[in-house]
């Protein structure tokens, strides 16, 4: 009756955590739960290699589950932030942008990431409408990070352990309300590859 | 700057809008345009074969479109229509069905559909939270469509041009209010589904 269940690993257990969490974002209006995704979606590929369950099904739920968490519910957010004509705007631009730049990474297959990986650009969004209350700033910020999803700028994976470790502990101290290391390290990341792109 | 746009086709373009309005049924907490995003994933597919344009692109596009109309967009809907914990879990469970269903249709190759088909479930379950005002029975409503979709029962495709008009008058009245026939379809080719399965 449900034999779905033989092809769903640990793994996948893992991204339904971060589809829960995403969608509970948005039914309870929560930017630590977005915080909380990030966390699931970094952890289920780590999981899928580690116990060596990387596959199709889990590639796919893993952009369903994406488009959930960094897509519809930052836009989500932004939106009932403000309630504006031009946030509803933004948001529909984001998320359009942001599932655009998912179905493109399904189907590549290069080195580091083109355009501007969507959780990134969720949490760059999310942590600058949590501190900057401004209809106009952040809707044009969240266009602009769309446009970055959808552009050719090369982005680098994410680096070493040290990095990893400097990230948890922002991710940590922004589910509890202080988004300002997130905001910085996403902000560093977005500028690094327009930098290197016009550097070129 | 912007080489995806090489790769979108014009049936891209048409899934692109059931984005659009998937995501504006949950900013807008709107029942019609979900039923309008039916409208343009029924035509997405139906474009892609005319201008012969079906890609992996348009494929993975597809399926992350879906979530946010099909998955998501209900799942706002009921909880927000009700706002108790139980239609929390509900849309919960509803959501995640929908995301595994999606995974694994992206990967099975049959004819035909295992497992009641997200934009069917959709629609039975907004028609339903349209007519009938109880969060009891639209939450377990919304349980019961989520195991449908992830159950082994086949369903058939979309049958032929005469059921296709009516189905599309059913919608053109369900925009405008009046949900009644959407939900006497949806509920036939639900129960058929299950009907056969235990007749075999």
């Amino acid at each position: 009756m449900f034999s779905i269940r033989k092809i769903i690993t640990i793994s996948d257990y893992v991204t339904m955590l971060n589809i829960i969490t995403g969608l509970l974002a948005i039914l309870l209006n929560s930017f630590s739960l977005i915080y909380i995704s990030i966390i699931f979606d970094s952890l289920d590929g780590y999981v899928a290699r580690k116990t060596n369950t990387v596959s199709d099904f889990g590639a796919e739920l893993d952009s369903i589950s994406d488009v959930v968490s960094f897509g519809v519910a930052p836009a989500y957010l932004l939106y009932s932030n403000f309630e504006s004509t031009l946030s509803l705007i933004a948001a529909v631009i984001f998320c359009l942008c942001g599932a655009l730049r998912l179905a493109r990474f399904g189907i590549l297959n290069v080195k580091g990431f083109i355009g501007l990986p969507i959780p990134a650009g969720a949490l760059l969004l999310i942590s600058f409408c949590q501190l900057i209350n401004s209809n106009l700033i952040n809707s044009i910020l969240a266009i602009l990070i769309g446009l970055l999803m959808i552009s050719d700028i090369r982005y680098p994976k994410y680096p070493k352990k040290t990095f990893i470790c400097i990230f948890a502990f922002s991710l940590i101290l922004a589910i509890i309300g202080i988004p300002y290391f997130t905001l910085l390290l996403c902000l560093i990341y977005a500028i690094y590859g327009i930098v290197k792109y016009y550097k070129r």
